[in-house]
């Protein structure tokens, strides 16, 4: 790879790989470097693939390196969690404009190790290659006992959710006007769109539970689980499932988000419900169950609140409203993830 | 994603892919649509990753949409083939520009999938966002019984190839210099370049042999493969390890590629020779095997020639002389996949 000499060459990008990922696990085999690794997996295998890419899902102005290499695998590692999965490795596909620095290539591997170190997770293999906009295509793989799909919904399950709603929009739009002087202010909301952390523990302890619940009822479990990537206008219909309907009543917001909406719109221009309603990228689990199962929720997962229930036909009610995803920040900014 | 909406909605995009794309086989819990993909995987598990970009891997003014999405699987299940795997399905990361038209997504996914109907090969999920150049970031999935790996070869070991050496190479200089124009006029090399067939029928059956020499002889097989994809210069080091030597001979030329080498450069110029080794983009295979299992090899692989042996140290010589991969025409073009 010739073409990175002036700056970054391909031995540099290998030597910062080696020192920043573990090529080895349990599950590996043969680890990269060769035409494929090759892992020992014996329960159901779970994989997502998620782009990040420069000017659309993150800008250089207020990203640091190490904030693009964090969040590109963040918002895979959150599909695994939404799945109630462990996470047990992943794959890169880099494309570097040919002007990147070395400090960015370390940071960007830098940041990224330090989420994957979280959950001993090597890097598996991928590719580099030159391209006039960095992007960064992340292959996960998890392993699961009991996975959590989405759309197991009943007409009178609850409605839970997992961490908070609306702080990483908040972040979005004030790092978008402000780039990073937003950090000092709102701290909560730039960090949650900048660095949020992955609920896979709370994934796990559902998907444990779910499993738990089923052997001992002898049914199949319905526990749903979705990531907010969205916001919830957006996740919650697929959460649920085509034609049902649901009462949510909002979760009460961080004041950061109180504090934003006030400094920066008039009265009955934009409301806090509706912020909370298109926010988007929180990477918080929804998910719902049936009230028998939901009432032991909170004795497992303290950040868990239960935010309404299913209904047997639509609307999607938000504080008995029906609301739709819709934002004139977004403009020009592509956020949500496309999955297929 | 209504940044498509005035070309392609990602109603398109996704209506698209379901009607291209099976969604099921024997080894899908849960295809995509939701947050991961779930299989159940019991032999070990081959994974990999290659990225296709535009202006690096491919051009708009030579490739038809079909050959772009044909292309971007083939370079990935040819790693698969590498392996001695059965590929089992696999991921795709999409990044278009907001002036691509449907007949150009339609066109990739339908090469893509013409491919893809030939192993039977599920897409298992992937991502879409929009980006400034089009790129396709593909993670592959495959089972084997018995992996072949690289760096196997001891002293003595034959050196064998399947497939051609030096074709895609032509068509590429080809394809730079003439356009389109080439294709009629040296119709295989061409082709060699657009639409590369990955060789998984060849690494499954040397997977095969491999497993059972192993357990007739009850001794680890030492079956070493990799896919010729930066030319022999480049690949036959891999394929040995460290510190190991080979004499190879360099196996007859197509005549398209002694044709083109006639016409377009002086005699002394640019031999024959070099044109072979700095090939590349070929997929074609290359092993190194014991003696006495090669002596069966061509029993089962019609394709299958062997052009040297494993000698106990450096250099690698191809017919007599030392060779190493450069080519003025690469200059600005990368080609080469630069694996993890």
């Amino acid at each position: 790879m010739n073409q990175y000499s002036s700056l970054v060459s391909e031995e540099h990008i290998l030597s910062c790989i080696n020192k920043y990922f573990p090529d080895q696990s349990h599950f590996i085999t043969a680890g990269r470097g060769d035409d494929c690794a090759i892992l020992s997996v014996t329960s159901p295998l779970c994989i997502s693939t998620d782009m990040f890419i420069e000017n659309i899902h993150f800008r250089h102005s207020y990203f640091s390196p190490e904030d693009i290499g964090w969040k590109a695998l963040a918002v895979n590692l959150s599909d695994i969690a939404a799945c109630g999965a462990q996470p047990i490795g992943f794959t890169v596909g880099l494309a570097l404009p040919l002007n990147t620095s070395i400090d960015i290539l370390e940071g960007i591997y830098s940041g990224m190790s330090r989420l994957a170190k979280q959950f001993n997770l090597p890097l598996l293999g991928g590719d580099l290659s030159q391209a006039s906009e960095l992007s960064i295509c992340i292959t996960i793989l998890g392993e699961t006992h009991a996975p959590l799909l989405r759309a197991q919904a009943q007409p009178g399950d609850i409605i839970f959710i997992i961490g908070q709603v609306g702080l990483a929009h908040t972040g979005l739009q004030l790092l978008e006007q402000q780039g990073t002087k937003a950090i000092e202010l709102y701290p909560k909301s730039c960090m949650a769109h900048l660095r949020p952390f992955p609920l896979i523990h709370e994934g796990l302890a559902l998907s444990k539970m779910a499993k738990s619940w089923s052997q001992q009822t002898n049914t199949p479990h319905r526990l749903a689980l979705i990531d907010n990537s969205d916001g919830l206008a957006q996740d919650i219909p697929r959460l649920l499932g085509k034609g049902k309907g649901a009462d949510i009543t909002i979760p009460a917001l961080d004041h950061e988000i109180i504090q934003f909406i006030e400094s920066h719109y008039t009265e009955n221009e934009y409301s806090p419900d509706l912020h909370a309603v298109i926010g988007g990228e929180d990477y918080s689990l929804i998910g719902t169950c049936s009230p028998n199962f939901g009432a032991k929720l909170n004795m497992v997962i303290s950040n868990l609140t239960i935010i309404g229930s299913v209904t047997d036909s639509e609307p999607i009610l938000f504080n008995g409203q029906q609301m739709q995803g819709f934002d004139h920040f977004r403009g020009n900014y592509i956020n949500p993830s496309n999955k297929l």
